[in-house]
């Protein structure tokens, strides 16, 4: 596709810009990430998006769009080739649900293990999680209809929403050794999190596991200071 | 437009299930209303929304659709009519936008302030309510291009999420005695509440004033009662 003008502004480690960059590579579209600094906000963020001040903010033809799964449907919406979304009503309103479910309940069990601040909440996060997985196997058994991805034979709107997250599972897990993907309580998701993984559309934009785990371990260092002083 | 195997378990008092109301009133599509009874839920409330056992919950023609602006967003893309959302991408990104901002900012602001537990926890929730609401006044002004509507000449998106806690802001100014809708303050947001409030699709379904301060009266003294043993 002819370069236009798109630029994303994000992090490489963030699971949320992720989710366009993902989205971008799938349509085939070219876009200047405009990389920010952890710990500063840019005045091109804070002028795109002046409610949360978060990334990623895609700026389409100098027009902001903010939050990650409305990025992604916006991606999907403005370019044609592959589809994101389902083309039918009632399977759209699935993957919506369950991107919603994996924001709203899974993802933050899975932050909330590193600030933990006791073992039994930590225990309990970890519970959730382990949760979590069970209902999304089962959910990917429905959706994919057999198929590799939750969208079925393509990435969709569900494989981006949780895939996103692989590389802060996969960290957590070496933080915490434990592996939350595993062959016999969720086979479907282990061999899906390996086709997603590796996906001509993925694979350049998925964070290394060692650097995610040294970034976890610099922003637990900042989150228990002040608890030190 | 003819009946249809349309159902929605709910309850009148939730602005969460009145979303889908005004939608289907909107589209003309006739509905069974499905009354939850507070404090229990229905077998065919749990299974139909195995995930969260919450309402709404559309059933159309026996497939369950959970998550308020999801039946919504179900609603406008099943039904012809009425347009809910906007017919331009970039237009759609920004009313899912503030759909969300209502959602996860604004509206956990007006509900956290009957729960706090301190007089400053109280102001701090009040001020983020004011806050929002001068966000939401600007945005009607873009969004609306000057005519009575988030949607434009027609109730949309916005109007359904942000209209449907307007029975709740009502309640929570009875409750404490504040004004939150103010016509020096946000003189759009009072014009577009009326004309909302009015709106033939919206006047049957909204709840009346005084029975949900009643109802928060009586969720209060439930929240209240651990402590005070």
């Amino acid at each position: 596709m002819a370069s236009e003008d798109v630029k994303l502004i994000g992090a490489v480690m963030s699971p949320f810009v992720m989710r366009p960059r993902v989205s971008l590579n799938l349509k085939g579209v070219e876009y200047e990430f405009l990389e920010e600094t952890f710990g500063s906000k840019s005045e091109l963020l804070l002028k795109s998006n002046p409610v949360y001040k978060k990334i990623p903010v895609l700026i389409h033809s100098g027009k902001p769009i903010c939050e990650s799964l409305i990025i992604v449907q916006y991606i999907d919406e403005t370019w044609s080739g592959h589809s994101i979304l389902p083309s039918d009503a009632y399977d759209r309103a699935i993957a919506r649900f369950w991107a919603h479910y994996i924001d709203d309940k899974w993802f933050p069990a899975l932050a909330s293990i590193a600030r933990a601040q006791t073992e039994e909440a930590k225990n309990e996060a970890i519970e959730q999680v382990f949760t979590g997985l069970k209902l999304l196997e089962e959910a990917c058994e429905k959706c994919s209809g057999g198929k590799p991805f939750f969208g079925g034979e393509t990435i969709g709107y569900v494989d981006i929403a949780l895939g996103c997250y692989l590389g802060w599972l996969r960290a957590t897990e070496k933080l915490i050794g434990i592996t939350f993907l595993d062959e016999t309580k969720t086979p479907l998701l282990c061999h899906w999190a390996e086709k997603f993984s590796s996906h001509e559309a993925v694979a350049s934009v998925m964070p290394e596991t060692d650097k995610l785990v040294e970034f976890a371990k610099m922003i637990q260092a900042k989150f228990k200071a002040p608890a030190n002083k």
